[in-house]
């Protein structure tokens, strides 16, 4: 068992975390990390625990620790569900001091050297954790993507032999992608808010990062483009994408890739079933009834038209954040790096 | 003033048009029409009006009539609001009558002689009703299109003369587009449901009718395509769509288009004092607070960016319903087709 | 094991038994019944599954058969989630076939001598068996309450030491209690509706049965009244209900009865770990977050305060329906009457 | 027509009186005060517009002052609609300063020579202005009740001459009672909760004093108690009230009274043509149907039944707040205090 840590742990992302990693086989949730104001307290006192699935009992005691170095001592691995304001020092800080940390953070993901990872998609970007060791690093910073980016990317994969160059994409993003008090309630009940801060730019480049080619220690970008549109919609979980692809490919054969697609490792404990699944009821996937497959892991495909159109959905919080970085520290296990 | 009545006139749309004209200046509303069960008795007593609309008192004695053109005596013009099951041979029915008959059914839209009309988008195109007449009609049948359809070609009619060909469109459409009874709050609440049934199609065919060119009698469809992808989401009135253009144009010379658009008419009593308006704001418009903006006649253009990708939005039964049937009947009568 | 059916389990109360049962240790699932149009066809190719829950892949294939006696050979108990209108008849063949028979139907909870049951509240109830079976019957009849009335009662039963006499209970009614289409979406968005068909003269009526005496074959009401008002509010699942007593019982009192409750016996595997749970944070239970607990059917008490008022929440398809009826039926079989 | 401005005119009460004094007959909108921030600005610029109701453009162009006497030199009455931390210094400053205030904030409810009026109810409350002038203050300040207290004591009144003792009330009330930003989406979503803060207090305290009795300068509070239960509700805008009253008046008795009901009073621009509005469906009244009766202004009664109960319901940013306080500084007017 290898001892964790959670940055951030009162927050949306940050109860993800605990709820993932309470009772995980691989690592042992030994610190929780907060605010100043909640520093030496119980967790089980401090955190406001508002996911419908249940506190986990275990760590109700655990005495929040400050969010440095010096006060998570112990711990090999960090999950970072810190805001992007302080993320990039504090995470900076972890991997200088020999630790490891798997991050939802923006700060660092487009940064050369540090891997933006989807584990379907590219494992082998880990290999920038060479690159960071021999630039000096102790410990190493690994980044999953943006929650919608997530979910456009695992779409893409399974069609990346079919070829296709410009992908158009609507998002219909849930109210907890913003965190518990990030959207009002008088601004989003019915309503709709066709803008997210940032969230068009980084579905944008994060995608031709991910989806791009290591070589020589360097990522190429993915060679076609990404233009996104994006909005909030009142929904609790669970992000719906309307994409359209420039491709060749059939409608046939685009679902012929869906069902027949497998990703290139298996037995991650957080890996769903099925990584992808293709509906074929003309009204699905919807996310009240399907953001939770595969444990909020697996992305739902469905209506795949002509033109070349289809829809995908994914729990934003689970697939989309934390349980994007619990997979990726999964996979780093299994390559050694840790 | 023109005798007019509205057929179908308990339902969702069929209340928008009593709504609209309870007080018009045109048109005296002195018959309405709906099922069996309710003809004969008072209007007041029998519907259920759910409109956040006070109820129109002065129509509240009026008797309800069978949907038939005997029950319907002395009326010059009908609205139609009724089930495209019906529609078809009602709609004819009455035509043949010579009553003039203004449809939001789809029964009649893609018949060769009958004009599917926007106002600002082809006013020219009621030259069908000669057609019509030609034909042996003693009335005539004008419909309007779809609402989304309606958002759509009156957003893209002011970027006519910059040129674009394929057009991509996802919508976010309200729940009221179904009627009052359409959608179980259980299918929607804390949902989406990435499918409405016909939509896509509606709007990638009238369309293009409706932006096409009539000559000799005939509507040459226009030269571009529509890929739509129709979203139901939990919104109560106003649908949004994220709109792509194929185009040369700048994101500045799309603007300035949607700045100087003027429709070519003026003074019809349901015309709004913009038919669209185009926002700066980045997190604008939104349904709740935009869709009731000239009397839920303007269409709302918003977020206008590179790629050409923009955002319009506009009441679905007010523009996108009763109020765009009651538009075309002040068009006809200005151009003395009544 | 014993083989067990369901009736109506295609609705949202028969789907929640189906998920109760899919793997429940004592009762094996075997038939699934549904109307006519149903009947012949697999379970998997006919149910609209809407439940949260993830579908149960082991009745799948499971033939439905129509809902008689004949058509469901072989069950020796019947779970019935069948509406009102057929309920009643239906019923009583199952129970004159020698089949028991759980029923959530309101048909005939109010009959003399069919037990109107809540394991933690009457389980003496079941006495009415025999008299059942003294009249004649093969088989029985057991029902279990309206939805709401659960909810009062379980808050009840640890308060009956205190006593108590006036019962006022405000109720805020989830959508899923109508059913999957029994409210429309433009009916409860934004929306509360202050009336639920029959509701309020159920609260009244079965609780004074429920927590009435039976003695020589017959239940004497409880010595109480209670008034109800009862509002649809906008809301999946979850009842929450604020309750009004004429006690001589202090706050300390009260809350004391609730922490130190414990229902007269142990061991059925619906059974909660804890029946009522009594909160002490200022703004609890609330039902997105607590509706869950005890796998939906604990009984969530919070704000006791003079007056005497609290606040009762429980799962209303699972604790308030079909939990209800699978935990009637461990009962029975603990009682030897299966 | 008296020069009038509003204090905290940016907020969601604040943002309602400038739609409500924007064309008002009487007063004169002249000066809009908030935060330093704005202050020197244009309100067009500096207000987040969240009204559904168009933004009033004749006050586009008012320069915003700061919240003091000196910096809205002028005015012979301000409305307040300051935050309860501030409203109370500052009002008392501008009424000492000879300005009259009409004030929608807590602070001096309760202090006996401030009179805590609804003009239905207590317009000879009023004779506390004497009593403050009498204590050397050359203004006065007149507030107005809690939003579900003035619902409460509009929907007693009518009563009073029926006699009543104890009142038992549940309130479901709309995320705008918090202002634009009090309630986070995620908090109220699919959800109720079943606390608000010191509103119980207030509706048991306020009712009392407003429905007490003036004599020799002082009130005594009514005689009679009030035990309340509030709960937060996903309803936009609107309160619903489920109240019990002791009462030996039957439902006959009750419903005559509110029909026959009349206010003391006519011709207050603000005033609705009724009250309070009868219903006799037996579904009614429902927020988004009957919220903006009477321009939002009339409390709608529905579901008299023995018990003796019914529903009250108003909008609670008009009736409830901005509106409640025009209206007082109408009646003021008529009284001749202005």
């Amino acid at each position: 068992m290898i001892k964790v840590g959670v940055l951030g742990a009162t927050g949306a992302v940050g109860q993800r975390f605990v709820q993932l990693l309470a009772d995980h086989p691989w690592f042992d949730l030994v610190t929780l990390a907060a605010s100043e104001r909640s520093a030496g307290k119980k967790y089980g006192d401090v955190v406001n625990w508002k996911l419908d699935a249940p506190f986990p009992e275990k760590v109700r005691n655990i005495r929040v620790t400050p969010t440095t170095v010096k006060g998570t001592k112990g711990v090999e691995l960090v999950f970072s569900a810190l805001p992007a304001e302080i993320a990039g020092e504090v995470e900076d800080d972890f991997s200088r001091a020999g630790v490891a940390v798997c991050s939802n953070a923006r700060s660092h993901r487009m940064e050369p050297d540090i891997p933006l990872v989807i584990p379907e998609v590219n494992p082998d970007h880990l290999g920038l954790i060479d690159v960071q060791r021999d630039a000096g690093r102790d410990g190493f910073i690994v980044t999953n993507p943006n929650c919608s980016t997530i979910m456009l990317c695992v779409a893409l994969e399974p069609l990346r032999g079919l070829g296709f160059r410009d992908v158009r994409v609507a998002t219909m993003q849930a109210i907890s992608g913003a965190g518990f008090s990030g959207v009002a309630a008088m601004d989003i009940y019915d309503n709709i808010v066709p803008y997210i801060g940032q969230e068009e730019e980084k579905m944008e480049t994060e995608t031709l990062k991910i989806m791009g080619t290591l070589r020589g220690g360097k990522v190429k970008d993915a060679p076609f483009t990404v233009s996104a549109s994006c909005h909030r919609v009142p929904v609790i979980d669970g992000h719906t994408l309307a994409i359209w692809l420039d491709t060749k490919a059939s409608v046939e054969e685009v679902k012929e890739a869906f069902r027949k697609y497998k990703p290139p490792f298996k037995g991650l404990p957080t890996q769903p079933e099925k990584s992808v699944q293709l509906f074929e009821e003309e009204n699905r996937p919807q996310p009240r009834l399907d953001r939770m497959r595969g444990g909020g892991m697996t992305v739902s495909i469905g209506r795949v038209r002509p033109g070349l159109r289809f829809i995908a959905l994914g729990h934003n919080t689970i697939r989309g954040a934390a349980g994007a970085s619990v997979m990726n520290a999964e996979l780093i296990r299994t390559r050694k790096y840790l």
